[in-house]
């Protein structure tokens, strides 16, 4: 099957895992509820679920373990977004060419919303714990997702970011600022896939090298896509980060060398996951197609 | 003792106990911890993990178990106070005394310090968790503390109440609100203790029922702070529901009929306290003393 049919069922069979886990729509506090899926359900790659679910394919899995863990993800990544685009913060009014949340719903609701779907992945997750029939190993998984979610992850990037407004020109914080914002998630998804699926320590720590280096490709391949996509291609503004004078990769290397980087980190990506000796043909063209992609 | 000098003993071990999870000031996203630690030290009455604490050792246990819980609890309701304040939200400036996190470290450090307390408490959680004698009990807790924090609790509740703002004036909506928005954590904050503690599930039943009389009766007796307090007593300005043309359980009953309800709902409260047939001094005195509070 050609690469981007199978993807698009992938992405498919994602979608309908997470959206099994949403919330009904119901009471007086539906408005809420609305919100998150409203958030949830403007699509997106789904990226981090498809790497929990692949990952956990790949270490032969099964991957009923996995779900509460692939909804609670794009649930925390949703609030991320959701949170990143207010006023406050970056001031974004379209994401994937629809109306961003508090655009959507006003701010108030758009705060309470993100609060919602972070708190939501947890519930998810203690579910999960006591539902499961490796409950150490789904406590572990949570330890990993609240980490890498966290001060120490995510927030402790964005906060960076957030900081560095007109302010960095250093690589070294650049690459904190990516390695924590977007590398992160990234990473727990793959680890927290591949420990469900059955990886030993050694598995876990080759998964985590190809990890740093998918994040960081995929974060110097969205400031490349700044420059050269089209609001159409990207459903979002493009020259954002030259409009907030934002310090990227392409800044620091040019768009040549930035390019010829993503190139360089993907390929050593792929040869870490060949030597797992697992069949690993999806994910490796999955890697490939994320080096290559317009949006 | 007198009980005022036992309740700030056991306030300060309360403090001692939640101080010691908070994270350190440190690397390049310091200012996050910063504004963390800025917004759970500013105090408080600091009565939900008191109620975890005192509800477990009313059943026996060893509150070791209940410690990481005290800690994730506060966070959880520092976050939403953090939140609440923003001017998408309540626009509060003062809080406590204190300039409120966004007036100190700008709105978005105060969303983000919002966020990573909210996700510093499953972290907490998800260590509790792995290093727990009794794993299984530790995750019903999980359980508990992550459904009442969420759309079925305590931000169920504050959309509903964001949404009614010169909205509503029904008796139903507005228990709504406080069952959820002040009610549920408290609620969460009895059963986690006695269910660390030892309760059994007939024990639990009985702490739900006190737990929700005292949530009631302490969001009324706030109604009926806002109105007879000082701004110096309560630390916060008052008459902000009249500024704000909120709707409360004084606009509902008038001052003296909400006060003689805060009364019912306490001694009934105390009533299922000593069913229980445990050494329940403190708890019953405790009661006593929120609904008598000047702050």
């Amino acid at each position: 099957m050609e690469f981007k049919v199978l993807l698009s069922e992938k992405i498919k069979e994602v979608e309908e895992i997470i959206y099994d886990y949403l919330p009904e729509e119901e009471g007086k506090q539906a408005l809420v509820m609305e919100a998150m899926n409203y958030s949830v359900r403007a699509g997106g790659k789904r990226l981090r679920p498809l790497f929990i679910m692949e990952f956990s394919r790949l270490f032969g899995g099964n991957i009923d373990e996995a779900k509460p863990f692939m909804a609670a993800m794009e649930c925390i990544h949703t609030y991320s977004l959701v949170h990143d685009d207010l006023p406050e913060m970056d001031n974004d009014e379209l994401r994937r060419g629809m109306p961003t949340t508090h655009i959507k719903y006003g701010q108030a609701v758009a705060v309470l919303a993100g609060d919602a779907l972070l708190n939501y992945a947890y519930e998810i997750v203690a579910g999960a714990i006591i539902n499961s029939s490796y409950p150490y190993k789904s406590a572990i998984a949570f330890d990993i997702l609240s980490r890498y979610a966290g001060i120490y992850g995510m927030i402790g990037g964005q906060t960076v970011d957030v900081m560095s407004v007109n302010g960095i020109n250093d690589k070294e914080t650049l690459d904190f600022i990516y390695e924590l914002k977007t590398g992160a998630l990234i990473k727990a998804s793959m680890m927290i896939g591949a420990l469900l699926g059955g990886a030993d320590e050694e598995q876990l720590l080759v998964v985590e090298s190809i990890a740093d280096k998918v994040g960081m490709a995929f974060q110097i391949q969205d400031d490349i896509l700044d420059v050269t996509s089209s609001t159409d291609e990207l459903g979002k503004p493009v020259l954002s980060d030259d409009k907030n004078n934002k310090f990227t990769y392409v800044s620091l290397l040019g768009l040549e060398d930035a390019g010829e980087y993503v190139s360089v980190l993907s390929e050593a990506a792929i040869k870490d996951l060949r030597e797992l000796g697992m069949e690993s043909e999806f994910l490796e063209e999955l890697i490939n197609y994320l080096i290559n992609r317009k949006n």
